[in-house]
């Protein structure tokens, strides 16, 4: 199988259907030097690039499907973190060898989350090395109306999505060898894009969880300039979490990665339509505690206990030099 | 050395000085979840990525000035077939280990390049792998003008700029272990963005020679339905050819990949205009033949002869099934 046949079969296996009427803006796509892409009216660009490797960010063994989906996933979550419509995906896929049959799983995968979110891919190269997956995702926002790390305020409500350390764990069962009945939670990661949306115009600041969430709360504190108090009974417990001891469980919601959930602060006016939108998407969407002055974060029990966590996220070079 | 200080360490050291006044639009950087980026008014965006991985597209001692200077430059070549003005990049690099000397000079790369073009890196990630670095470039040209590999015409110049031959000379010396002069044909091209604005509203069709001169006039003549006539005396030859054996520098010449150069089409009619652009920009506009009716390339001497040649270009996965 030749580079070239490679390219065709990837473009004609990720294309997505638009719906009827819908401007994907594509003026030229796959198939010359670069991409031409026409942004609709008034909107700026919002770009994030993220890449996958092989026995890093997923074991070896995981399906090809699901590498697909996931490398798409991950860079989605970024853009739904500052609330933007994703509208195109550029694809640079490292392989050891052409497989065509590794390549239509792959292909499969990442078109289903493509047509989710009518993301079009238009552009990236394949090369020969060791399985990497870089992705860059473009999208577009209202100028200055994004969503950043920055504008948490003392007494807003902090809140996340979806249910934290079920990725962790079920790296951890993978590790050890054990059985794990749902590979799911690591392996499909659900982007918060349509949430991200929602929050624009309402949360004063917003970050998806993917260095854990002690991590990356660290992130929008040290960016806001204010402290939290976490209390650790309300973190959303993943059900796989269940029966695990106390201490495993809070390592794995505190400082497990790859949730891919969105973080993020309200007012505390907001309550009710907190409420609501958790309805409405049909997300979990939980208060995990509160903005508070000063720096870092303060992790409390129900009966006032300050907890002490033991890890604080993950770091692709700490045991490095 | 971590994770987040490495990216530190990148912002800083690549950060461009622009000329004052310039409008880079850049709303939000490096920092959060993703970019927010302003196109100016009335432009589309052109977007390209491409990877190098250590071992296939430099050899493994090549020094961390020239990865970081080539993984942008590569880039910012396919902008340049398109005739696109760069604006910014995004930087997915993957590093066996974080190590703050190699990271410094990687960056100088990057940056001299960067500053050259007025290229804001605006995001990416870092990663632990083995080494290999996405880069997505983003430029914007106006409606309409992009050059394209379709568009050329029987009657059609055939144009090469620079010289080519010269990386893969260079990498055929590394590769046989015999002493090389100068590497900077391999580890320094120059894309050649100037050029590819200068030639907006009068080339009609435009490439990157990234795959060997003869694979990359394939594209060409498939996008535009065409064949063409390739006078093999008149390709331009890199100083490095001088003195092999006529096959050897064919061989160089019509399927060395890595020379980034131009390779465009012009009506007849340019043939005064060409000389003068040459002359303007100081780059070597060399005519090598015409575009014909049909399909494929015909290569010929000078007493008239076709000359057959036996690569015909680089390819990522010829080897694997």
């Amino acid at each position: 199988m030749k580079e070239f046949e490679l390219i065709r079969q990837i473009q004609r296996e990720t294309r997505v259907d638009f719906p009827r009427g819908f401007e994907h803006g594509v003026i030229l796509g796959i198939g010359d030097d670069a991409a031409v892409l026409e942004l609709p009216a008034g909107r700026q660009l919002v770009a994030a690039a993220d890449t996958l490797n092989a026995g890093v960010h997923f074991p070896d063994d995981t399906a090809a499907y699901d590498i697909g989906y996931k490398c798409l996933a991950v860079n989605l979550s970024d853009l739904a973190a500052m609330g933007a419509t994703p509208r195109w995906a550029l694809l640079s896929l490292s392989l050891p060898q052409a497989d065509a049959e590794w390549m239509q799983q792959f292909s499969a995968g990442f078109r289903s989350l493509a047509q989710t979110h009518a993301v079009a891919l238009v552009g990236g190269d394949t090369t020969r090395g060791p399985l990497s997956i870089s992705v860059t995702v473009l999208g577009c926002i209202e100028p200055g109306r994004q969503l950043t790390r920055a504008g948490a305020q003392p007494g807003d409500l902090l809140v996340v999505s979806g249910s934290t350390g079920g990725a962790a764990c079920v790296l951890d069962l993978l590790k050890a060898g054990k059985p794990v009945s749902d590979r799911r939670m690591l392996d499909r990661p659900q982007p918060r894009v349509r949430l991200g949306q929602c929050l624009l115009g309402h949360a004063s600041a917003c970050i998806d969880i993917s260095d854990g969430l002690l991590a990356d709360l660290g992130h929008v504190l040290e960016a806001s300039g204010c402290s939290a108090r976490l209390e650790i009974e309300n973190l959303p417990e993943n059900h796989l979490l269940a029966g695990l001891a106390e201490e495993q469980k809070r390592r794995f919601q505190l400082s497990g990665g790859d949730d891919y959930e969105l973080l993020f602060t309200l007012p505390p006016s907001f309550r009710e339509w907190l409420a609501d939108l958790a309805q409405q998407l049909d997300i979990p969407l939980s208060i995990i505690g509160a903005i508070e002055q000063g720096a870092g974060v303060r992790c409390v029990s129900r009966d006032g206990a300050s907890y002490h966590p033991r890890d604080t996220g993950f770091e692709h070079f700490s045991q490095a030099t």
